[in-house]
């Protein structure tokens, strides 16, 4: 092991021996490839246990009494931080924010002696947000048995607790995901939601998975799941779907793309809006990972409509995560 | 409901209607405007419970064990973010801290979605500051019945707590407030505590209220109670004074000051001092809301005198705090 | 008492006189000095019981439940303030952490206001890091008698706390301090480490102590115990040694070295490697406070090898605060 040696993207299968332990339970969770339909069901129906109707007294536990969780995002983040914080506390937790930059990472300290000092602090938990692809991976293969990294935004890679949250939120609504049509629209490339969200909608059964994007935004094939229709009209992937997902759309990467000169263009031909959704299933919903931009990736009245389950996302985020770090901390309970 | 809706001053009426529930109780704290002196001597009365002699160990209760209290904070703050978050701490509550700069808004996501990621996450009461005037109440209009807005400091507007830890400071020291003569001095017209402070002071029953300020620092007249005197001499502002509070000056304001060239000048015309406050009551109390600018609106050893109940307010906040905390999620189990 | 008195460094004396209350119990910890073996080992033992096993619970008590614990950096810190927080976390106390840059000092706020402000929020514990020397001893002779001041890092003059957990480190893995030679290797002249754990191992009875610098970075005389000897060759310094013990130097440092043109050459004459450890005893251990410059001032696989106990230095750290804040509470409560 040595600490020069380069962050490589781990492949599917080295990341599932990671994860999983030898008994199926969960150590890591780096990505959703690789957990089969009944892991994933799992989890969600642990987080489903977590819900509460709005009014009633937030669901708390003792379960990570006395562990300690450190949220140690290397890219900045209130909202998914702000999530996992709010999971950990609720299940006991002490927490930890590190705000560190990778500029730190420049001034001497590799990210391996950070982990490393959080270890010897004795962290049950790292929750890692970081811009280069592998890194969690990276972590997971150098830390020892009593420590647990949950993957929380890898690049344009892969953001599994999103993925988990999409899914419940869509399980919620839908009473099942075979036969669902679900269309994700907007910057596919460089989307780690994107991803992590097809990963899973594809191993719980979703046969007519549409990917929306500009031309210039078209994902790699190797980059999702080979069922998936990619398509480059709007109306075509909004058609008869159950399920319309918007993604943020980071407004220098408009300026790109051929034949859209603005955000008025864009919004036009990759905006979702009410219009739109017309074409959709009558009872289809529309997410989103938020933070929006509003009138760009998605109109706003839509955004705000009975259709409109985002903020519900938000809700089912802090239960999904709270099942995650339950999972993991139990997983190393029962070996 | 529009998130594009303009962000407006509420009017007394509306923030009364806001923040009061049909049974009196309070939902959330946007302006002492419209308490009326039972609910306010209610809440000292509150505050007064929380606080313990010096070395006695801190009141804490369980109040709120199981809530979620959010400290957003468009406008940084050491002092009050600390007072807030430890009176939560010591009522029980799980506590998040987001250092939310005004940047961020302009960043596509509007303070709506921000509040709207904070209730989907069953926040329940959500500790607000902000240099613009209005958010608050604009904030309480949009969130649902189980959420609470407490106001931490609105623009030149209002500070309510501020206030309401002024009042308990001077109840603690003056047997009454009917009859007392209270001096506020400094840059009346820019300040939310001179303001907070003074529509208390009126609603106990201050009949004899003092704003003392430079002429180019005049308040406007709408913006302080008909009863108060506004003055521009010091000396005939302090003469006879049971309390007499130094506001905090932004040492830019005293640039664009006719006739004041400068500190010296300034502290020699409107700095509270161990001399000017022989005119003073025998008994009088100096107050100040910090930080202090030591030598400019107040003199060092006056602020270290007997006469001085600055760190009294310090600690009077905290209790102010848990008292408004715990009366708001009080009021909503109530209902 | 006056808020303009200079700030000046304590000598021994007061500082003892400062920290240790009358019937010998732990008031403050400003610095080692003036600790004798037995007030020491005691703190050691203490830290000691909060250890446990990896993969074992985290000890935990209940020791500063309803306490207050500050963290009050004027100075960034990443690893002390997180082992501070994870320590008082870990003794049931509500943390409150203040990123006070210096600059705000300089807006019109004295330190000593900071520190009032704090005390009167019934603050029982701060923890300071400041980058002047004499802060922590300043704020401990203005504090009340109910809060105590624990130094963090104090220019280049002294980190109590590392020297303690440098002890605790030393004593796990060798039997006694008697007989033992260290050698403490690189920037001795700007290192608050080095003097910290001076003081410490010569209270403790290492009588073969070797600060080992480049000649530019030699310390003044004054500073570190006069049994030590000062040498500027790391093969005589590492000969025979039980203990080498490697300091973080600033790459800045180095531009200004005589014959030392660049890190390469740093690395060479006084970096800690394998080949060098050959000169030690047979079981030596090898130390850094960390964040380690690996390949500047210590070699990257040394770092990682079975005689580098720079983890165990970091758990212990946690361990030693522990016993550290629950000491000066006791004390407190004893009286």
């Amino acid at each position: 092991m040595s600490l020069t040696e380069p962050i490589t993207i781990a492949g599917t299968a080295e990341q599932t021996d990671l994860q999983l332990r030898g008994d199926g339970g969960l150590r890591h969770l780096l990505t959703l490839q690789g957990l089969d339909r009944g892991q994933i069901a799992a989890l969600l129906d642990d987080a489903e246990s977590y819900l509460r109707e709005p009014g009633e007294p937030v669901a708390r536990s003792e379960a990570l009494a006395g562990r300690t969780v450190a949220n140690l995002f290397f890219e900045p983040s209130t909202r998914t931080r702000a999530s996992f914080e709010l999971a950990a506390k609720r299940l006991g937790a002490d927490v930890l924010n590190l705000d560190v930059n990778t500029s730190s990472r420049k001034k001497g300290e590799s990210i391996l002696d950070t982990i490393y000092t959080l270890q010897a602090m004795e962290t049950d938990v790292m929750v890692v947000r970081d811009a280069q692809a592998g890194v969690p991976a990276y972590i997971a293969r150098h830390v020892n048995d009593t420590v647990s990294i949950l993957n929380a935004g890898e690049s344009d890679l892969s953001h599994p607790t999103q993925g988990l949250l999409d899914l419940l939120t869509i399980r919620r609504h839908k009473s099942s995901f075979d036969g669902l049509a679900v269309a994700i629209v907007g910057d596919i490339a460089h989307s780690r939601v994107a991803r992590s969200a097809a990963e899973g909608l594809v191993t719980m059964g979703v046969e007519d998975l549409r990917l929306v994007s500009p031309p210039a935004l078209t994902p790699d094939p190797g980059s999702v799941p080979p069922s998936a229709k990619v398509l480059h009209d709007l109306d075509d992937g909004v058609r008869g779907a159950d399920v319309v997902m918007a993604l943020r759309i980071q407004r220098e990467r408009i300026a790109n793309l051929d034949g859209i000169p603005g955000i008025d263009e864009y919004f036009a031909s990759f905006g979702v809006n009410r219009e739109r959704m017309k074409l959709a299933a009558p009872d289809a919903i529309v997410m989103h990972p938020g933070p929006m931009n509003r009138g760009i990736e998605i109109e706003s009245t839509l955004a705000d409509s009975a259709a409109s389950v985002i903020t519900e996302q938000v809700r089912n985020g802090v239960a999904v995560r709270m099942a995650v770090l339950a999972s993991v901390v139990r997983s190393r309970a029962a070996r």
